[in-house]
């Protein structure tokens, strides 16, 4: 055992320490492709140092304190299941793995709200919730995968949005352990204004500002009735338009996507939608006699905008397989590079957006497929998810290939006037870009690194250059 | 003048500076009736040494850096309608008033925002946006009084926030100049995950980490429909029940507002309400459909939780006198001191909080008044907006019968879980209050400070101890 590894076993137990070759392996990387390339090209970084299952806050406050002692660099690990790199660590970090502490800690019937340690799965949250009659509201692809602390950490947005609202509209209160090993716990209230709001500062901060170990959420009734409808649109102007007629003027389905004509008409909903063609979902929930006034006023603007429906099948087919989550590895057996990226832009420029993020994908060569649907709706704008699959002529210049796909839509959104990411956060991957997203407001997020974490141990290379 | 008065004239022009005695008086406080007492006392802080009136963020950002090089404190001013000593400059500090940056700069119609200066008023904010068919659905009881800006870094709620949000839930973009004297540009996006959203460190910053100079908020289609009800309780708890219900299964009434049994049948309506009983007024907006369901909906549960029908004359007997703001000087000429404190908690604990406050206010020698209502509500909980008159014996002694008042209302609020602002702020009346409020998460704040101000230049002794 290294020094630091002696410390924390004398510290807090040598049973939260695991060194063994298949766990160290296990933490070398989230669900980033380009990791799992890299580590088939055996050039992925070497094992980290060691994982650490703490059990408890003040476990993860001590064992933070050790490593700031040895200037050990601390990468925290929830489900694992981040696509951008946000749990990446270099050789020699210290893995702090949160999935021991999954317990719920409480569930407030009469303030609607949970608690729970930050390695509680979403779904199992869920289904905890499903048992006493409430629902989180919060149901990203990778619920089942995901842990609470990495959907808060992350700045986490779920497929029922417009509805339930995304983790920062649901987090109202948090526990994380701060750079310096103190724990800061952030009291959840319906509503203060008592200075700026400090959950704001870990939400979305990607374990470069703190380690999120205990969370408060928003939790909602079951609802009483759920209504689904689909409509097909000859392109994704008319279909947007339809969006956003219909979140203007108050309206909030909670499920509001809607696929271009390649991803509609020959990929996820080709039984239905004819060839070219857009598909939109909508699905509201709530109280019934709301549910029924939103539905008959989405049936009006679709229709108004030339939306023709396609029934409920779609979406009760979307339902049943929204969250399969494909391996990188039968498309890296298949010597291609496969990825989604999301990126959001205000109403009037995401149709511009669309085309000049799908033109630059398909200027590139290799590409296969390159396709985008919105997923996340508001009255200001909305999401767009791109899909891209490239195959380079040379499989040994895979990452070049997928490194210039990725430039190429983070370029067209920052000329398009977008945002860079809409949901799964800046990782490794987005780095290079994230100056120029925030602008001359860059050197705020610096401070605020430099304040919380001086010596620059809290997860270097994530979210901000190393 | 002195030395930074000239460099300042030299820098951006002697025409923007205010050295007059009656503008210096103007800007000694805002509407904090503590500073009133005080200056009718002889013990208010002497004038500030000046007044600038920029016309430009680059202006600011000139007068920021001039100030910072000779170590002067700052003290930005709006509308100057804050009411717990949040512009309330200390001898020797540098008044900033942003009331000349009061352009309205751009309505996007399509992505439903605009954008304006930091000085513009919100009644005419209101009014402008009115006039293409617009609202802002921001209306605190300050409206016409308060500045853009201000609104934005004190953390404001409006009358109609259970639809419409407070202003964190409005402000999607805004810019402020740094204590470092450089700009920051935080450009709207309808969401992004790119790390913690950094406009969140300036709502509620109250001038003490930047001065906001620009905002961008969300607007809406003016509602096509509007309905209204009032109904009286038997006491607070199953009034409280009623809103709970209400808003727990997705309803949101744009205004609801409970008033006790004082306010309600001997002051705000009683002419309607019969003696001792509770009123609730709510006022739904938005689609037709959604409201007539929202309405039905609403009159059950009021129903069902023992509420009576008053139908729609109190709601526009408030709506007619819903801004009107008491002079300080009608009270102080009859030697009372009179005040609002607004506080809130989660629902299994608001009741408790009610009955705590308004006992711990009743305590107090010479108080004639202690009442509250709840008029911002939420899933998770509500506010409580308590006033209060107290006329000490002695009225040498007013300071301390009010600090009194106060300080009875924090213990109070703390000691039953709640929060101590809902939606004025800290200023410097609730300073020492803040540590406690805020736990183990004040470090963070401090931390906050000590990055973006490390010389404490900016609004000292607002929000934290000077």
């Amino acid at each position: 055992m290294t020094q630091i590894t002696e410390s924390i076993a004398s510290a807090i137990g040598a049973d939260r320490l695991v060194t063994d070759a298949a766990a160290l392996a296990a933490h070398r990387t989230d669900y980033w492709i380009l990791a799992h390339l890299r580590r088939r090209q055996g050039r992925l970084a070497d094992p980290p140092l060691a994982v650490v299952q703490p059990r408890s806050s003040a476990e993860v406050a001590a064992i933070v304190k050790l490593a700031r002692a040895r200037r050990t660099p601390i990468v925290p690990y929830g489900g694992g299941s981040g696509v951008v790199g946000g749990a990446t660590p270099e050789a020699g970090a210290l893995v702090i793995d949160l999935r021991r502490m999954d317990r719920l800690l409480e569930v407030n019937d009469t303030a609607l709200t949970a608690s729970a340690e930050a390695g509680l799965l979403g779904g199992e949250f869920e289904r905890r919730l499903n048992a006493r009659g409430y629902v989180s509201g919060h149901y990203p692809q990778s619920l089942e995968l995901a842990s609470l602390g990495g959907l808060v950490a992350t700045r986490s947005a779920g497929q029922f949005s417009t509805l339930y609202g995304n983790v920062e509209d649901l987090c109202l209160g948090l526990e994380a352990v701060l750079p310096n090993g103190e724990i800061a716990r952030i009291v959840p209230t319906p509503r203060s204004a008592t200075g700026p709001s400090l959950r704001e500062i870990f939400l979305g901060s990607e374990g470069t500002l703190g380690i999120v170990t205990e969370v408060t959420l928003r939790i909602f009734p079951k609802p009483e009735r759920r209504a689904m409808s689909s409509w097909s649109f000859d392109g994704m102007e008319p279909a947007l338009d339809a969006i956003r007629r219909i979140v203007r003027v108050g309206w909030r389905p909670a499920v509001v996507r809607l696929y271009d004509g390649f991803e509609a008409s020959q990929w996820h909903f080709k039984q239905w939608v004819p060839v070219n063609k857009c598909a939109l979902l909508l699905l509201s929930e709530g109280p019934a006699g709301l549910v029924e006034a939103e539905e008959r006023a989405c049936a009006e603007i679709a229709t108004a905008a030339g939306g023709s429906a396609l029934g409920v099948a779609p979406v009760e087919h979307w339902l049943e397989r929204r969250n399969h989550v494909p391996s990188w590895d039968q498309f890296l057996d298949q010597e291609m590079m496969v990825d989604t990226i999301e990126v959001s832009a205000a109403w009037d420029r995401v149709a511009t957006l669309y085309d000049r993020v799908i033109a630059a994908l398909r200027d590139r060569p290799g590409m296969l497929v390159a396709s985008a649907h919105s997923s996340h709706s508001y009255r200001q704008g909305t999401n767009l998810y791109v899909t891209f699959a490239v195959k380079p002529e040379n499989f040994a210049e895979a990452e070049a290939a997928y490194v210039g796909a990725w430039a190429a839509v983070m370029e067209a959104t920052l000329a398009a006037g977008g945002s860079i990411s809409h949901h799964h956060g800046i990782g490794r991957m987005r780095v290079p870009w994230i100056e120029r997203e925030l602008g001359t407001a860059y050197p705020v997020l610096r401070a605020l690194k430099r304040a919380l974490d001086p010596d620059g141990l809290m997860n270097p290379g994530v979210l901000l250059p190393a």
